[in-house]
């Protein structure tokens, strides 16, 4: 089966990676062409990589040779990329977030749906972490009955330029996604909280924070977000059932036994700990395109997860509990 | 040097236990005599370890050869004997809590001062398990900078005749007053959260249950209260600092490696996974009572762990965040 | 750059599980054609994958669309089928072992030194486990000071039909190799020892064994050969150096709290356990290939490899030490 | 019961440590006297420790008042006190090795049997050490099968003045002893080994080594000395048997997530690792003392740690397999 050809908007760090790793790891797809805003950098790029710079994205989606987009654009782009692409019919795996504003996503949900063929992936890569997907497994197999809490850490060893409502928007949405898909049930309610602050917190940060959800079912989820924990990247999930606990399993490094201590490497970022999660899900997301579906975190999901986020980051405003208000799901999403 | 001549009153299982340690395993101390209002109960036990037996634990604590006293009668009858106990100066050592209702704590560290010496020691064995003493080794320390937030459990294989009131009253007591004594500080909120139910819990029975806590510094303490977790007794407490993570250990057991599993056992029981801690607790009050000091946990730290634990109860019935009133402390326990 | 064509010689199991990986899973390469003794076998499985048989392996590696060869065919056949590759001026991927017999091996390194270009890589799939990859760094960095001494095992769940001599030849030959690659040096005695026989083990089989070996500046290794040990698939190794040990990571798993155990699964098959390492060594071959040389296991690799185990074969028949004794090492390969 | 009156021979380190052991931490004894061949060290010690200080042990060892006897004296005094001490009729535990050379521990033995009653006990603490008393009673639960191999670490951090014998002599003797306690059975042969010698060995002496072992079911061990590990005190012992392996467990600590890594504290010495077992030892050789009996290690235990550690030593000087000749087991120690 030929390749399938894609063109990349964004040409900055990530959407390099994903170049990268689409042209020289995965199979069956290629990326061709590339736009950003920022044309002769764009073009540096496309030389780096034979691709073809267009200065215009819609260009580029529209073009007939291109049959899926990769947006990786800032996140205030996203709406309009990936609306276009759903204009053109073509598949488009898109960066969290879908889109910063919760009524942006519906807007997208409701185009996709009016085009009636699903053709949106949105980039939350935990989903394919295969401890994750361990822990789903375990979960779903209904051997330790229903899960009752979710005890979760999210923690950076230092972040610059950080503010205190980035914690929620930029960690925990990820949490927030694959929790949801762990559980396969909605949120109910949302809250955050602020712990100490640390010391190595700059400016005005609150560092670190607590986010506490609920499900409809009432299962019970903190997640820390510690963004300058200082010690290493590191992502903590227990799952606690009613008769059993699961949790999600480290990183397999060499253990050392040095300087009178069992000493095991932990990462330093997001990018080590989740390489083969991003692997997985593009590797995936391209085998489902080719034969004519979209199998991952759809425009619903990223909907929800903004609506989500939004709640969360006013009950962290407001310091007290909210509950979030979903719209009913699309039948087109089941 | 003599050793020193303790008279117990309750001779239920947890009194046994203690006569049973202090004169078969640990040094420089014997129980000579026990009290029990059930007297025919009392008598086969006096027997069984060839103790005097009293009907009235009064006229056992004011007897003359009886030096020190170990309080393990139901719960209500706490006050009344070591308030005897202080009136006669003798060492009392009251299993927790020191009295049910705040008040009565209050009204037995007037007395104590009023005495004029420290006479009382409170049970919490937590104290005095190894690993919580690595732990506050290390917080002291300062090389992990200042504790911002705890994560704890205490978690049971299951319960009978257990009510929602009694996870705080009974289970997270001991939380509250290790993860203080941790800490070095007062707590100054308290708030108990619902999780979905187990359906292994019985009636009416609210399990697991969270409690968050405050204290002073703005630390965020989160610990699960899960009485039917079915798998085990475990014990959990990570101290999340600005510089590192401390995590509590789990007891040194044989791994097997077999049926496709690595597989660690976990206690079964608080008596199995405390044993250490209650022998050393025991020794170390008879050691200080003997070189005439208390230096374990004082009447006022148990006055402290029931402020807090009402203060909890009162959060978990109005569903609310409590914020915590403690009397000043007396110069008396600097 | 346009795929490299395969055909692949031997169609079983591990045949169609190399025509899946790298059909499916990897870039830059296609299975295009396969050949078996078996006719009508082979054309099921040509089928299968959409592939063209050959009757004919010979022919398949002649055909001028076939730019490299993987033989996976009966171990007897290997030397054939690499010399005719060579000949053809083909890349070809061999399985393990090069050939049966250690003269065979020298044969085709004679043939390949003749035909002036690196053709040849042998299947020891362990060089590309991210574990030993990450033993190896560690080793060569120095920072532990020299290796002393290998604790090494290598253990099956259950085997039918093995034979004593299978230990050695089908099970530690990939300790052989990925032991020395480890180490960055040869071996000079083996020694093989026979431990009390587990029950469990078929009619004459002697299972567990242990291997000892030596190396050119006297690091010692133990390798235990445990093929019926009935809980799992387990593959262990411990470098101790002079400043520290290192050992290889257990793979990464969930981790359940559950009757009363921490319980943590260990795999059942080497399939399981080192598919990673399968998929990056054909990656790594096929990258290495498109840009003309071979970077992994050469066929002096495979030579040193059957020499060993041949010696070692001799040391566990004679019960006594036997010293190893390899040609010298031709520029070619440096 | 009244106290069991002790006197220790020889004040030095281990001396004073048991004194305090006895005297502060453990029930039913009190050393009431001393004894070393430096009178004026051995009046300093009496004094703090305010005990009565013999000039010649023997007269200690038959004063009126003594019980018991611990011997801690140089290895070559051990024969002569505890002979007397048998004379004596009293008690006596005395520190390993029971006499350097196997025929003074077959005179204890004869001696011993003699006199027509159990009165020596070995100081082989290993014994008492929780971890391998879990192992022992996991191998003799039968629901792993028979131990077929044994796989054994014995590492210290440094040590200085240390030559190649006493590898064997003073360090792998505890493993000699525990082993064969734990597998029930006598060993019969010996063989030990030199692997690469650490550059951090002192002057001539061969660190690390490697001991083999087999026993007369033909279960198969290894033990590493390494006395210059750098990194700490470690101790491992892996038990496979035939349907699972069982491994010692690790010391109970605080595990650090901190500096990239997880990072939990080995021992630095062995005091630290066995102070549990060495208190357990004494506890229970006093109770059973008390209870007119010796239920730990006997003469004969020690007799057949002395063959055995001197055939391993013949064995490492000639470097070859030593079988390893016993005398008949005295049915007085059935």
């Amino acid at each position: 089966m030929s390749e399938m050809k894609i063109g990349v908007i964004g040409t900055g760090a990530i959407g390099q990676t994903h170049i990268e790793r689409i042209n020289t790891k995965l199979q069956g797809a290629r990326v061709i062409a590339c736009a950003d805003p920022n044309a002769d950098f764009c073009k540096s790029i496309a030389e780096k990589f034979s691709l073809k710079a267009y200065d215009d994205p819609k260009d580029m989606i529209n073009a007939d040779d291109i049959e899926a987009v990769v947006v990786t654009a800032a996140d205030n782009f996203h709406e309009e990329y990936v609306l276009a692409a759903i204009e053109a019919g073509k598949y488009v795996f898109c960066e969290k977030p879908l889109a910063p504003e919760s009524n942006a996503c519906r807007k997208i949900v409701d185009a996709e749906i009016a085009g009636g063929k699903q053709l949106v992936q949105v980039g939350f890569m935990r989903r394919y972490d295969p401890g994750y997907r361990q822990l789903k497994e375990l979960i779903d197999s209904g051997d330790y009955g229903a899960p009752l809490m979710l005890h979760c850490a999210h923690r950076n060893p230092e972040v610059s330029g950080f503010t205190t409502e980035m914690s929620v928007e930029n960690s925990l949405i990820h949490e927030i996604d694959v929790l949801r898909w762990l559980l396969g049930e909605n949120y109910e309610t949302a809250e955050v909280v602020f712990p100490r602050t640390t010391r190595n917190a700059e400016g005005e940060l609150r560092d670190p924070q607590i986010m506490y959800l609920t499900t409809e079912s009432g299962i019970r989820i903190d997640v820390e977000s510690f963004v300058n924990c200082k010690y290493g990247y590191d992502i903590k999930c227990e799952v606690v059932c009613e008769e059993g606990t699961l949790t999600l399993p480290e990183p397999a490094n060499v253990m050392k036994r040095v300087d009178a201590a069992r000493v095991t490497p932990i990462c330093r970022d997001w990018s080590e700990r989740f390489v083969d999660a991003y692997n997985i899900e593009f590797q995936e997301w391209i085998n489902a395109c080719k034969e004519g579906r979209v199998d991952g975190p759809t425009a619903w999901d990223g909907y929800v997860g903004q609506v989500t986020a939004a709640a969360a980051s006013k009950a962290r405003d407001a310091q007290s509990v909210m509950t979030i208000e979903f719209d009913e799901k699309p039948a087109f999403y089941n």
